[in-house]
């Protein structure tokens, strides 16, 4: 009778310690609670059904005691957030930050250390973050783990890549939760550098789909000064614990009150689009910290790039990767892309069409032995080869009203990186290059340190900000995945930070699927750099002997400048390639890249996306439809092209015979005109995609 | 009788294997052989007798074979080396360079990586490297450890301190090799941040006096892109081991052929002054690599630093060491040094009393959280405290012909001194500052490596060429100990990297002998920035209730000024004091800091220091004795000033009653006229010392 009694007491003091709080709309409801123990829990229920199951809340010290028990609540805090803002470039001239806040303030009955825990909940999502407040109590502190559980109720499909410390850009697995299992996937992918830590870690952003037919993604928000987080999958009972990446000791980040950590996401909802288009990934990050966003412009460029993955020529000036040419006797090969002869040409095609920037990867003495050995002095980023005359090509750009853009790799040497920093960028503000790629390709030195841990991403956001200071705007290659900081620093134009077209080239590459799925996963965070526009799909138009392809028809190469979302777009291909096909180069020098308005008309991970764009300022619509590797129809309304007005429809379909493997170049033309009334039937082939533009008729 | 004769042809090919090169007086013999396995050893006899005896040579590797044993001889070569060569500063204008070398060809027999160990064999010294040339068979390369031996012979008494990766600033423990132990001595000594990896680790430049007199160091030099070596005792057998300090991650070093090892070095003398006046360290360094090399120049400095020490004022503007404070409404307490006002009393002192420049510690903002939590930004070395008007003092001083010094405290945050460098450095060439003392204070970041790992060895010289760029002199204290890079890089002007004169204001201090025994240690390698010249020893003037004090008479302080070589000499008291004493000030205003010759009288490492030097380019003379914790009587000719000529020497001594703890304030000033037929007696309080100027009369 007593035990009875006991239970029935701690029942009720269990109720008294839960809080919750509803979205805008009421659908999702994030439940709060201490058990028992002080142990802080949450859950979350939508449409009042259970979709992520009480998970623990926690977060351990190194060298001190534990912050995920013996808790006590001080207070809990509601509030209602609802701000309209506007990006300085975006799939959206305004975005809507709308959500309901918990803000439970938490002691620790020990120690009497006091944390928040703040969660917001959106319409698309629930957020929360550690706050750990100044005090006494706690002022410096080191985090050896963190306990965040996401416990899920079904054993959903999963979109997952391995939870490597070092590489984002794997191919998607699409299994079940219980099917999680780096062990059995092909590592034979061409991916450099590998460091994956365990057999059931898996990135985010993970993107699910439950058997009920709930769409569900994990991911975070605002990694600032704190280590990515990947997650631990129990495979048995659909649970994932934050994995936090560890520094060169195994320590896990390293902070000081007043601090927070990033938010912790999950969107939920029954129509995928609503997951592919929302913007509460860039709402729990920081307005933007630069008061002259004017510098900060979007950009179609070309390049010296893809002819040295298709092997027309080379990075380095002696055609060799071998340093001993170039430090004993430096001897021109021949096949240096980089030459002021190549650049003017690609200077050229760029101001004929209407091309904003021209790239130029090679340019710098460095790349006889970049590569594969941990190196640290490799490049200086500040002395171009022989053949590269810098000054005189950027007074070639600027007659010709075309802007260069500069190129770091760093070969993962970080800190030789930091050391010149300031000289590389005082040496684009010399020459006006307005906007740099950096590549992170190769192990991170300072050694031990991993791509995705807390001193890298302070590095990735530390060069955002250093170059705010000379105005240039950063494209990253190889580094952690963006969570929306490019909100705080709109002139983090862009990163690749995921498998990128170039895999196409020299590697199994990217299947059909994979741009499906990415607009549900590393484009939440920020725009991607995914460089289409590959019109010569096959390697072998280069060398007979190769078999690697980009895996989608030339339709579908152009569908991505409107699915795949970046304000920077390349036209990768070779310019030849481009003026062989110049009808379908059309709509490449017709797309916009910054937008008024997008709307997602279809979107299934891992099948297809449809969008439709609006161009910012004006009244021309852009729409792409891509397909995975199954053929697909459908029709689509155009009402959100505006009423009353015509415009000329310029569809960029497949063939009726085109197939990614088979046929991939087959593609045809049409005009039509159209209004908000009419219908667009979508004919996609295998690993196809159509790309529209709309323009309206005066 | 077939066992026999197997030994027999063994002990034919081993002495077929063996090589040996004398120094070029003969004394001393390296033999170089390979045993029966092919594995390399050294030793060394002196006058014929071992003094080194069969020494392992050899270096692991990660991921590869071992380069340690299976050699086999392909050719060595000796040749002679004599050159003389001129230091921008130092001790002489000239110095010899004389040495026999075996440059002995290695190829390993399994693997066919080649390798050279070069041995040089100097009057006071051998020294040897591992050299890795440049070939198909070894390209990048990690160390994981070093084999040198150094096998002695005796039980010699050593001095010492623990081989900690992060700290050189020890006191030395006087002891037989049989007593080294790290367990043993007191660590409540001041030092903050502590890696000691073993019981028996030691540091070089490790001093030994042999039983039978002879004098051995085991150092280093021309320490680049490696670690730094400590060595393991083998306390039962009198042999030391190199111990490479590691990375964050146990690497010991990152190589790329070609490249070499620094010099490992062996000095060997019946007359400690051989040891103490060695040039072998700088010899054995590259030779200058600056072609200008008219803006380095020697400088005695005042500044706004011993006030802190002895706790009249604060580095810190807000006087709380209280981050917050300053983050949330910067308040002046009123204690902070480096003030507007207080600066230009500095600068006037140095105008009025002849100093070249002003060191001001504490003028910019992140003091009042900097220390001891492994915080990573900390300073950003470009801006001042409100109360510091860095362009009016930098005009102001520039008025009154005095230079000012810069100060980069980094806590120990590398990456962060790096990202800032450029800026820093500009900065100081806006305001004309040709000078900058550099600390590392604290744990390093990157976080898991170590002051003295190849890392930190890498930085200390970048900061150094780097430095260079803009014409600015370094001065590191807390950095790794020099091994002679300043010759290479001139503008290295001098280090502290040993327990500092500092310590003494807060910590148990320095003992007596300390000053007698870093010329036999630190000071090889380069100079040091000691800060002598406290006139007002105890601290109880400061404060009733504190014991510490400085372990020397005055007039011991003074004399440091000509035993302690350093071309950047601090007189580091505070002004009022100066004033107070002027009649021996005067010491501090006319001592030299460049030098024609220098010439060691007297010498014995822990016991005494008497030397005379002549200034470079005039007739002035100034010798410098000091003593340690007991009293000393002798009497030195003074032979060494030029025949013929009258001198007025103006001696300040202890007095009759002085002793550093007891009496230390006591001195005598008299004056005298000498030639180099005269004879000097010096005597010596316990803790004294003697300083004397010799003035040419006309």
């Amino acid at each position: 009778m007593k035990y009875v009694f006991s239970l029935c007491l701690l029942f009720v003091l269990s109720v008294a310690q839960a809080q919750n709080v509803l979205s805008p709309s009421g659908k999702l409801n994030l439940i709060f609670k201490l058990d028992d123990s002080g142990r802080p829990f949450y859950s979350v229920t939508f449409n009042t059904k259970t979709v992520v199951l009480e998970s623990a809340l926690g977060i351990k010290l190194k060298d001190k005691p534990a912050l995920d028990a013996n808790f006590e609540k001080i207070s809990a805090t509601t509030s209602t957030f609802n701000e309209t803002w506007k990006p300085v470039l975006g799939e959206q001239s305004s975005v809507v930050n709308h959500y309901n806040e918990l803000n439970v303030a938490l002691i620790n009955k020990g120690t009497k250390v006091k944390i928040n825990i703040i969660f917001r909940v959106f319409d698309e999502g629930v957020a929360f973050r550690y706050d750990f407040p100044k005090q006494a109590e706690l002022n410096y502190f080191i985090i050896s783990d963190e306990g965040t559980q996401f416990n899920l109720t079904e054993n959903n499909k999963v979109f997952w890549i391995p939870g490597d410390f070092d590489s984002n850009e794997y191919e998607y697995n699409e299994t079940k939760i219980s099917e999680i299992d780096n062990t059995k996937i092909n590592m034979n992918n061409g991916i450099g550098v590998k460091s994956i830590p365990g057999r059931y870690m898996v990135q985010t952003p993970l993107m699910m789909k439950a058997p009920s037919g709930l769409y569900l993604n994990i991911f975070e928000a605002a990694v600032v000064n704190y280590p990515v987080m990947h997650l631990n999958t129990d495979v048995a009972n659909n649970k994932f614990k934050a994995e936090l990446v560890p520094n060169a000791i195994g320590d896990k980040a390293y902070l000081q009150t007043p601090c927070v950590s990033p938010w912790r996401t999950i969107m939920i909802s029954n129509d995928a689009r609503d997951i592919v288009s929302s913007k509460m990934i860039l709402n729990l990050n920081e307005p933007s910290k630069l008061e002259d966003t004017s510098w900060i412009k979007p950009m179609k460029y070309v390049g010296i790039w893809w002819e040295m993955h298709v092997g027309k020529s080379t990075w380095d000036y002696a055609g060799s990767q071998n340093a001993t040419n170039f430090a004993d006797a430096p001897k021109a090969s021949g096949k240096h892309g980089a030459t002021t002869e190549n650049t003017k040409r690609y200077i050229d095609f760029a101001a004929k069409n209407g091309f904003d920037g021209v790239l130029v990867e090679g340019w710098n003495v460095g790349w006889e032995d970049w590569n594969g050995n941990w190196k640290e002095e490799v490049f200086d980023f500040t002395t171009p080869y022989p053949d590269f005359d810098i000054a005189a090509l950027s007074a070639y750009a600027k007659e010709k009203k075309v802007k260069m853009i500069m190129h770091h790799e760093t070969s993962g040497s970080v800190g030789n990186y930091e050391r010149h920093l300031d000289r590389a960028f005082n040496l684009m503000k010399k020459y006006e290059y307005p906007a740099v790629k950096s590549g992170y390709v190769g192990k991170i030195i300072p050694r031990g340190e991993f791509h995705d841990g807390q001193a890298m991403v302070n590095h990735f956001n530390f060069v955002v900000k250093r170059a705010a200071d000379y105005k240039i705007m950063i494209n990253s290659h190889e580094s952690s995945r963006p969570t929306g900081f490019g909100r705080t620093y709109p002139n983090y134009i862009a990163a690749e930070a995921a498998r990128g077209n170039e895999f196409n080239a020299w590697s199994v590459g990217n299947p059909p699927a994979h741009e499906t799925i990415l607009p549900f996963t590393r484009q939440l965070g920020g725009p991607m750099d995914y460089t289409p526009g590959i019109f010569e799909v096959k390697m072998s138009y280069y060398d007979k002997n190769k078999t690697e392809q980009v895996h989608t028809t030339l339709a579908k190469q152009l569908a991505l400048y409107v699915t795949m979302y970046s304000p920077l777009q390349m036209a990768a291909d070779l310019l030849e390639n481009y003026e062989k096909y110049s009808d379908a180069f059309q709509f490449i020098k017709d797309v916009e890249t910054d937008w008024d308005n997008s709307i997602y008309l279809e979107a299934e991970p891992g099948d297809y996306v449809t969008v439709a764009r609006k161009t910012k300022g004006k009244e021309t619509w852009f729409l792409g439809a891509i397909t995975d590797e199954n053929a697909r129809k459908s029709e689509v309304k155009l009402d959100f092209l505006t009423a009353g007005k015509k415009y000329k429809a310029t569809i960029y379909a497949d063939a009726a015979t085109a197939h990614w493997k088979n046929n991939p170049i087959a593609y045809q033309i049409k005009t039509m005109t159209v209004t908000s009334k009419s219908k667009l039937k979508l004919i996609l082939a295998a690993g196809g995609g159509t790309a529209v533009s709309f323009e309206p008729i005066q």
